[in-house]
């Protein structure tokens, strides 16, 4: 039987350019996270559903992707769900694990698990691909890749000075201007104690959040909703329009996150960012989850969402019976970040480039001499290649032009005889008579 | 609720040390498939299952890890083989999509799907994971990486030798001594043919598989069974010993064996291999799928299977409707190679360290300018860290001391005034006065 061949919906393949530019993005960052002493982390792409359960939410568990268990699942399924159609009450007895849906949950697990065996503070990085049954959408898939990194088992604010320079660092490397936001949890709990309204404070922030999107006047709106006056909600925006931190020591509260946001600040004020930091009073991202500091990072030459954030969160490991674990966290959106890198023509040509050279031979002869001086490139770490077969100029010419290949070198008898072959640059035409010696010096240089 | 947090059985953590090691051997394997020109693909975990279905037997059908649909999955559920209990049956209308079993199969999708926008011959590797519903021992897992590289669209013997080229360049640079044992398919097809029994091909070669694990008498006895008489056997086994390569010419079958192999060999004659390639007319792997020559690389210092095996396929695209693309293919056993390089010792010690240095503070003002010195290194490419809280000495050189960590650097009031600190090689005690550009120098060099 043949199968027209598909994917399934919200995923992709990545074929070589495109592989090889993701590779760009993900060592770019890995690099950076290895320079500041994360270690790699790796998880497997199946966890229980026991420890993904009732960690994101009602939402969260219904787009989690459940495997079916293997074998006669149906055995031990209860009859009575069974004959009502019962899919959801069902889930538990025909499936018990699925795919994780990010990287934190595994990495709490892994900090409970192997709590005695870790050295802490634990700085770990981990790049891996999380599927959610999402229904897709553009530049939202149903598999993608995260890319986290967080040191746990300690409130030093060290490290959030550490995050501001890993990501100054990441997108200096990959040559997206950005703005890093910062604010902390506390002064935006410090407004909604000075402004009476400390138990709305989480509808409060998820109004604020919106800012950007719907204006003034919806944020207002959306405040008037939960109960909040316009007066209060007027005194609420224009406190977040401040753009001096030390605006904000009107309660203990407020000050506390002025303070802490000082103390990590005053980390960087001796070798300068080579992108802005900015306070931002009304960036309220994760707050559900993150109890210190927060951050975001936005580019700033063209009109994108956040390309990342991290923040610090007191309680990860805590689902799984660990308390008292500080952490912070920071993670990157590639998806976003190639599209940038995309809409910005930020790709090195490298990556276009699959070999430097490409060895062309006239006859049987010449071909098995091309064959030894591509393992002399090679042995010398230049990627090169053979075509491979001989004669017929024209196809070699063809698959030369196809896969952009820079440099050809074509054999004959009197190449193979003289030892000298013309190295002909693509890109002008010129031709440069050299011994394989002369061409790996050339090629390395 | 506090969850104890455990992993499915088959799968495992790797922590840093561990994901290190394995990163090791996968880039060590993906330099050398870039320095022969092969491209990256990815392809995602999930694909429908009608691309999976009745590509690995009845039984790899039953290896498959399915994916329940989302949302309300029993809906359009057969209710008769609901109430049957069908488990088998019901399969089709609660799952579409499984996780992948090999990269073959996805490969052969891509180049199906994709056959109008690749140049061929098209080389790529793969290096993912895969999944398979195996009861798990010692060895086996349920998730597992492959590392594969094909390439496609050509029938030149010269890949072939290439193929040799790198398994002979990897496991030169993992310091693993292998042998590559190669043979083809037709030498086995003329030995059957010559024997009278080629109509018995498949179960005699699957007999002769086995010849390691149950000798000349338990093959003779599996070729009874199939319905070959001792004679015949026997004159099977005597030619399986012969090492030449020019004994098997007996017919033409035989002979084009003989023949491709040489053509093969040929290519590697002027430049010799680090590692023994050997003829072994006993090599028997994969006969349901591979039509031309056949390989498989096996330690020399040590008893452990094979850690890889390649070989030459017609019609893998077939299944997909895409007629006549010969091609051949390579694979490394990941985790078999980690096996290997554990008993014989053969890690970098490089991996066991974290950083190269730990900046250790007193006070905060020196922690503050080790922060700023821990960049310049970062910025000369050197991984260093900074130890979160200054003071408390003897916990920084605990923590130093759990991660391995080669060099020190304490700070306090005396080294941010004249700029020169102490560099603490741990290994000897040794310490040196030292400007942070010297330090740089040091490790970098």
């Amino acid at each position: 039987m043949i199968n027209k061949p598909s994917l399934p919906k919200g995923t992709r393949d990545f074929l070589p350019l495109q592989a090889k530019r993701r590779k760009h993005i993900f060592k770019t960052i890995e690099d950076c996270f290895i320079l500041f002493g994360y270690q790699p982390l790796e998880t497997p792409a199946m966890e229980n559903l026991s420890t993904l359960t009732g960690k994101y939410g009602d939402e969260g568990d219904k787009l989690l992707f459940k495997i079916l268990n293997s074998g006669d699942y149906l055995k031990d399924a209860n009859e009575e769900l069974l004959l009502k159609k019962e899919s959801t009450k069902l889930i538990p007895s025909i499936s018990e694990k699925g795919l994780r849906y990010d990287l934190t949950v595994p990495f709490a697990r892994v900090v409970a698990m192997y709590r005695n065996d870790i050295t802490f503070p634990f700085k770990r990085y981990q790049i891996q691909a999380v599927w959610r049954a999402d229904r897709p959408q553009r530049g939202r898939y149903r598999e993608f890749y995260q890319c986290d990194a967080d040191v746990v088992g300690s409130n030093s604010l060290m490290y959030e000075a550490e995050l501001i320079r890993i990501y100054d660092s990441v997108f200096k490397s990959l040559g997206i201007p950005v703005k890093i936001l910062i604010n902390h949890r506390s002064i935006l709990e410090g407004i909604a104690i000075q402004a009476g309204c400390q138990d709305q404070f989480m509808a409060m922030t998820i109004a604020i959040d919106k800012l950007d999107k719907i204006g003034v006047d919806g944020v207002t709106k959306e405040l008037e909703n939960i109960g909040i006056i316009p007066e209060t909600s007027s005194w609420i925006l224009s406190q977040l329009k401040q753009s001096q931190l030390d605006t904000f020591k009107f309660n203990d509260k407020a000050t506390l996150g002025v303070q802490e946001m000082n103390i990590a600040l005053d980390y960087l004020k001796n070798t300068r960012t080579h992108n802005e930091v900015v306070f931002d009073a009304t960036l309220a991202r994760g707050l559900s989850y993150y109890t210190g500091c927060i951050f975001e990072v936005v580019p700033t030459t063209i009109k994108m969402g956040s390309l990342g954030g991290c923040g610090r969160y007191d309680n990860l490991t805590s689902i799984f019976g660990l308390n008292g674990v500080s952490g912070v966290g920071i993670s990157f959106g590639a998806d976003r970040i190639y599209d940038v890198m995309q809409e910005l023509s930020l790709w090195p040509t490298s990556l276009e480039v699959p070999v430097k050279v490409l060895f062309m031979a006239l006859d049987d002869q010449s071909h098995r001499h091309a064959f030894d001086l591509a393992q002399q490139c090679r042995a010398a770490g230049i990627p090169v290649d053979v075509y491979p077969d001989p004669g017929k100029l024209k196809k070699q010419f063809k698959f030369a032009e196809d896969l952009k290949i820079p440099f050809l070198v074509i054999l004959g008898e009197d190449e193979v005889k003289t030892g000298r072959y013309n190295l002909k640059n693509q890109s002008n035409g010129e031709q440069t008579s050299l011994t394989i010696d002369a061409i790996i010096a050339r090629l390395n240089s």
